[in-house]
């Protein structure tokens, strides 16, 4: 797998994830990450940015690598890590745009939100856009791909979850909700908001209060809305 | 120019913004879409949507419409309607990516941000990708291009502005500041921030604090936060 970019490879490389190869343009003037680059025990392949061009796709920006696949956790595993905390998980129904998953791990990151549930049909999963746009958030956040929402939350629930839906039409306003516990906040996809099932498993729906025109804010946008008041509620 | 999609050509024939032609896709669906583009004075064409794709690169879902240029409004037209309230200005300095700007606009429109200010040169403007990502806010919200951000800052700050600007080294918690008044808040750019000149015109400088690993928040993320914020220490 091919990731993209200063911010993106130097995160990777930071965080010592296995690397196979790295191409970088003879016109980069990064020493640190150059020096970085030759710390690790990948292949390092120096060419013209021009012929970068020519090979990759991606906004480049003179750097490129080859990396083992971004890895999933399992639920089990994340149940296991916030066994003793009150953690925060953000499932997200049936989001299809990298550029939202990248900024909401980002937001997830910055807020100290402990995993992130995605269904595995239907949903973007994580791959090199959504790696760049999260300008590493993605080495740091563990995300979860499960087959079956409604049975994950179920399963949360059994452990002690609270389910709290973000919806246009929910019914509380999202400064005035307890976010106390273990919690478990269900966003929806760009189109449809959260799917009928999944909804009946909220123990309750918040909604963020617009006064204009169009009905409803971008996913990544709402997502780090209520990760931020999420913070603000448990005084930090 | 040519602007894409079922929401946002729907909301400009609603605002019965000057459309030139309109394309439709003959496996359209949508007869309310289809009536709303016939009560116009376009000329409609109807094709397969195999034909649309040729002719097409965007996202088009089977419906493109060709409208006059966005219009941008002047400083001056802003100051007036803004005279007797306590506006919202949003200054974005060097904003790059269309996604970001159209997600602003969204939440722009959606928390009642009186205009948005952005620079003619190194900055992305109002187009049809904008259009699209901003599901139509794009029509809602007043938005004033400038040649010189500095000197648009000392003009707003003699008609009794406050000018407030978000930065990752902000020395205010950004819940923390007053943003009664008249108020500009600057966002700055995906990977520069603020520019130095526009920082030294700013009153207060917030931040956002961030608890994880990366850095920043993504630019339309931040902004969202920001407005909201005022929203409510405006008691709304």
């Amino acid at each position: 797998m091919l990731i993209y970019g200063k911010n993106t490879v130097t995160e990777v490389l930071k965080n010592k994830k296995e690397v196979k190869k790295i191409y970088l343009s003879t016109e980069l003037n990064d020493n640190n990450l150059i020096q970085m680059a030759k710390k690790t025990h990948a292949e390092i392949t120096f060419m013209p940015r021009a012929k970068m061009n020519q090979l990759f796709n991606g906004n480049h920006q003179g750097v490129v690598a080859e990396i083992v696949e971004y890895e999933y956790k399992t639920l089990n595993e994340v149940i296991k890590k916030c066994e003793n905390k009150n953690a925060v998980i953000a499932m997200l129904d049936g989001l299809e745009d990298p550029h939202n998953l990248g900024a909401i791990l980002r937001s997830a990151d910055a807020t100290g939100v402990d995993a992130i549930i995605i269904p595995k049909n239907r949903s973007v999963s994580l791959n090199s856009t959504v790696a760049k746009v999260s300008t590493g958030a993605i080495e740091h956040v563990d995300t979860v791909q499960v087959t079956n929402l409604v049975m994950t939350l179920k399963e949360l629930k059994k452990q002690g979850y609270w389910v709290i839906g973000l919806e246009l039409d929910g019914s509380v306003d999202y400064r005035k909700q307890d976010y106390t516990g273990k919690i478990v906040v269900v966003i929806g996809s760009e189109g449809k908001g959260i799917s009928r099932l999944v909804k009946e498993e909220c123990d309750f729906c918040v909604n963020i209060p617009m006064y204009g025109h169009v009905n409803s804010l971008n996913a990544s946008v709402s997502a780090a809305i209520l990760f931020y008041e999420i913070l603000r509620n448990r005084g930090k």
